[in-house]
């Protein structure tokens, strides 16, 4: 772990801010206290690593006004999504902290505890990291690691025709919570709370494991994370709007911009129709409902009353 | 590998960049061609895994008119430069791009291209990464994973009263460089390259396993990362500056400077007297140099025909 403000002739506010803060979150013997030069840890047995890295910019991805300890929560929780959407458990992170003057000592302690609360709550490792201060803005980058049972990873290329589509909770809160911090609608805090502290659905996936065909994390719209699986397992996606589970039941168009909003980070996945899903969902405590199905051909459809009402917009264009 | 500029509305220019310059160079079957949400890879039996995150920002660790190819090189070599100060051999790397307006598709074209020709000549997976763009100035994160033989990761803190000092190659050319872009003095292409284009020490690195008591790279500045060295291991280095190996015979006073400049990438480490040194740098095929021994005491002590002419600033404050 180091900081780095060389332009600015010097980084003590950085050296207590990692000493002082960070080190004591390395509690784990894999982070040798921050003081090596990299964190050393023996991979479990028979385990494949997973592997990803997400980067949060300030303005993009969260408010300037979101409390700091909000957006750690939110740093770890989208990767960790990732590593549930591939079925792994969580074991360490690495952060790449590049801070600006508006991330002044009252905001970094704010992050560091929610950082070390999130932390605990999932139960994973702060290996190491670098920090960069004197930016325009703050862009905050942590890599995740997990593992997995060796060749039980989820693609998310399996859906076969006759799958069955699925996905975990409630579809489009993040983004009412969103558009109610933009002051588009009076602000509901469950909302709010949905857009800026989501549950990466860990155990979900890990249960899914050997039973989903194929599964990705809801990150930029139901619909446009739904295409990609179909398009990357070479069928079509048919998703029943009037299924999709949602907050308040909202009419059917409601409930179709909601499958576009983005920022759920909910499990989509298919499964063969005699998988017991509902079992799953029981000894993992996760809502899961059932939204479709998978046919042959390539891409999503949404279908409300028998028709074909899919929008020209499936969501947030990432890859 | 995602990309992420919802701010904007769309990225139709960053899915492009990731899909025509980045999923070309994500050829390990660990990478999933950057199709899933997560890298999956079986670690090698018997082996610990190093990880290390380092962040370049533009205007802070390189110059924004240096090379974009040799920037890519310099984001991969500084990571591979820690996991050589722990002895470990490179297996993949995560990316975390954040770019701005400055960094237009000839700048993409050019760094990717270097990053191609980097991850080649180190022999490194790209194995995921994100991408945002619409920052102010670009903002570079890279996880690098290798790996060590069990139990034999190289500490900072294993150095002991009676072990002598080493150093690899040569010390200050990269700070040399650096004041020759400055326009501080004539430009010397090579040393201008020491800077662009560090040569992290992975061949040394990996032979000093089970050898060296102690190791660190030097980034910020060799009596600075000795100094950490010497704390760590709770002793005190001994420097004999004319002993350092520096570019063009310089005097004492300039000797001493470039002891302080920073971003050498050169190993330092400690090892018994009876170590054979030696024969590892014919056998690596690297340059090292006696310069100094452990005795009691706590940090650094930088001598010169007897005197201590330790300075007050050692390099770069970083922790």
């Amino acid at each position: 772990m180091r900081c780095s403000i060389r332009s600015r002739g010097g980084c003590v506010a950085e050296r207590d801010f990692i000493a002082d803060a960070l080190v004591p979150l390395a509690t784990s013997a894999a982070a040798r206290g921050l003081a090596d030069d990299a964190a050393v840890w023996a991979p479990p047995l028979g385990r494949e690593l997973v592997f990803t890295h997400d980067v949060l910019a300030c303005g993009v991805h969260y408010r300037p006004d979101d409390p700091p300890s909000d957006i750690a929560w939110k740093l770890l929780a989208v990767n960790l999504s990732d590593l549930a959407a591939m079925g792994a458990q969580p074991d360490g992170v690495l952060l790449g902290l590049g801070l600006s003057a508006a991330e002044d000592d009252v905001w970094r302690a704010a992050f560091t505890a929610g950082l070390e609360r999130a932390l605990t709550h999932f139960g994973v490792a702060l290996w190491g990291g670098d920090t960069v201060s004197g930016l325009d803005r703050a862009v905050l980058g942590l890599t995740a690691i997990g593992n997995v049972l060796a060749g039980t990873a989820l693609p998310r290329s399996g859906a076969r025709a006759g799958d069955v589509v699925w996905v975990s909770g409630t579809i489009g809160d993040a983004g009412l919570g969103l558009s109610m911090l933009n002051g588009d609608r009076p602000v509901d805090k469950r909302l709010v709370n949905r857009f800026r502290r989501p549950t990466p659905r860990l155990a979900l996936g890990r249960a899914l494991t050997g039973v989903a065909s194929a599964c990705i994390d809801v990150s930029d719209g139901l619909l446009i994370d739904a295409d990609r699986l179909a398009r990357a397992s070479g069928v079509e996606l048919g998703i029943d709007i009037d299924a999709i589970p949602a907050f308040a039941a909202p009419t059917r168009a409601d409930r179709l911009t909601r499958a576009t909003a983005g920022d759920d980070y909910e499990l989509l996945f298919t499964a063969r129709p005699d998988a017991d899903i509902a079992a799953l969902a029981i000894a993992t405590r996760t809502p899961v409902t059932r939204i479709g199905r998978v046919v042959a051909g390539n891409g999503v459809r949404a279908i409300a009353g028998g028709k074909d009402v899919t929008p020209a917009r499936l969501g947030w264009e990432h890859i």
